[in-house]
């Protein structure tokens, strides 16, 4: 696998490598990202990921700092996968400069994850807006995990018109359910033992909602309540419509569930589509 | 020359172009864009001219419904200049759903013209990443006489990471001075007679500056006097450093003076490097 930081020699090294499919993470990767990974190879000639913990989507009091990096062992994991070619940028590669040009998304920036983190989805599409065009991919594969995330990126691309396809990959997660993520390494032991109860709560408003109950706001409270009782602060809980994330109206439609709360000082997100 | 206005079609008749070469332009042409066009053809391979009256950058008083449109004609002078592909999407093609997806620049586009014309350069920079995208060339070719449009493209190219080099091309002047622009056309007889003032004006500003005199307000004001005098509406004339536009501090420094100024119903802007 080659490793590249600098944005002259990845296009060096991409210029001749035909369908190139792309995936970006922050590092400290899990089993979700590996599956990105050997998705990929599906969709092109050459797999490229990169290694970037983005500072421009982390929040003045979020985990930025203490955000987990694990280069070499992300190095041996991608290499596995059979990725043919790692970008890990520097800060000072990718941003030489106080970043000002900024991708400004539309009001779906300010609601669920973005009402929590304000300016987060800002950081996000301008981050990932570079980020292809230093690999000018054809194919950009994203975790489903972050709902909102791949969401926006599919509008982004589309309206910017930049000639990539985005292709969403499941989510992994453990065998009790937790969705697989970077920021589960922060759970204490018996914080782990309680975390698959957010994608369990998931499941029985999905049940709730597939037997007819339309009761959106009741479901989303009932909920919220059980977590407090088992000591989780929750940011959301909500049923929306999945193509653009507004309030459900009705259940004749798709409907996704999306869920953010902290256990701790954890922050863990989920959703489920219905 | 090949004519396209649907995206797709454009990229397929692109794909095996090499060095692709790009002018994106409103149309109206006239002998500054063609300068553009001719100097073109030393940069690449493959000449793209656009035409696309970009709704996104006119105010809701500004000019977007009377803006002159002269399609047959421009499309005959492209022809005539070597282009090879012109890209002439309708506001269906370009904007197929409401613009949501913005790039927004930093401060810079709140001042000189930014500051009379709100949302204009937030309008600019939107439709040239997407015209970017849908035309990927290696180079584009930018007017001078949009002194703050070419400097805030240059920027946003350099942060987005877009692998494009922007070039610069020298503004063309009537011979009585007066730049060439699409909202030339506008103009009375009189007011036409009357229009090199502003070019004027600006060199003998720059002769002070060279002269010495470091009054760059009383410059600025004492202009703007003489400019009324004379039946003008000045919206600014400012002496500014070249590289960020901020006001200019003395003498040291590469300077460049910008105008904006009304004649009648028709705004004139120049610029004269010092």
């Amino acid at each position: 696998m080659q490793i590249h930081s600098s944005i002259t020699d990845l296009r060096a090294a991409l210029s001749q490598r035909g369908r190139i499919v792309f995936i970006p993470t922050m590092g400290n990767l899990h089993a979700g990202h590996i599956s990105l990974m050997e998705q990929a190879r599906a969709h092109g000639d050459t797999v490229v990921a990169s290694i970037f913990v983005n500072r421009l989507q982390f929040g003045p009091n979020e985990d930025f700092d203490k955000y987990p990096r694990t280069f070499q062992a992300d190095c041996d994991k991608l290499a596995a996968a059979g990725v043919d070619v790692l970008f890990a940028p520097t800060e000072a590669d990718l941003y030489p400069e106080p970043q000002e040009y900024l991708i400004e998304p539309p009001g779906i920036q300010n609601i669920l994850d973005g009402e929590f983190r304000p300016g987060h989805f800002r950081g996000v599409a301008t981050v990932v807006t570079k980020l292809f065009n230093c690999v000018q991919p054809q194919v950009a594969l994203f975790g489903k995990k972050d709902y909102q995330q791949l969401m926006m990126i599919r509008n982004m691309t589309r309206q910017l018109a930049l000639p990539i396809a985005i292709v969403g990959g499941e989510t992994v997660r453990a065998e009790d359910g937790l969705a697989l993520s970077s920021r589960n390494g922060y759970l204490s032991e018996a914080e782990r033992a309680e975390a698959p109860r957010l994608y369990r709560t998931l499941n029985e408003i999905a049940a709730e909602l597939r037997a007819g109950n339309a009761d959106f706001a009741g479901l989303e409270q009932a909920a919220t309540a059980k977590l407090a009782a088992a000591g989780w602060q929750t940011d959301y809980i909500a049923i929306r419509r999945r193509h653009d994330l507004a309030p459900a109206a009705d259940l004749d439609q798709p409907l996704v569930i999306l869920a953010a709360s902290r256990l701790g000082k954890t922050r863990l997100i989920d959703n489920l589509e219905v």
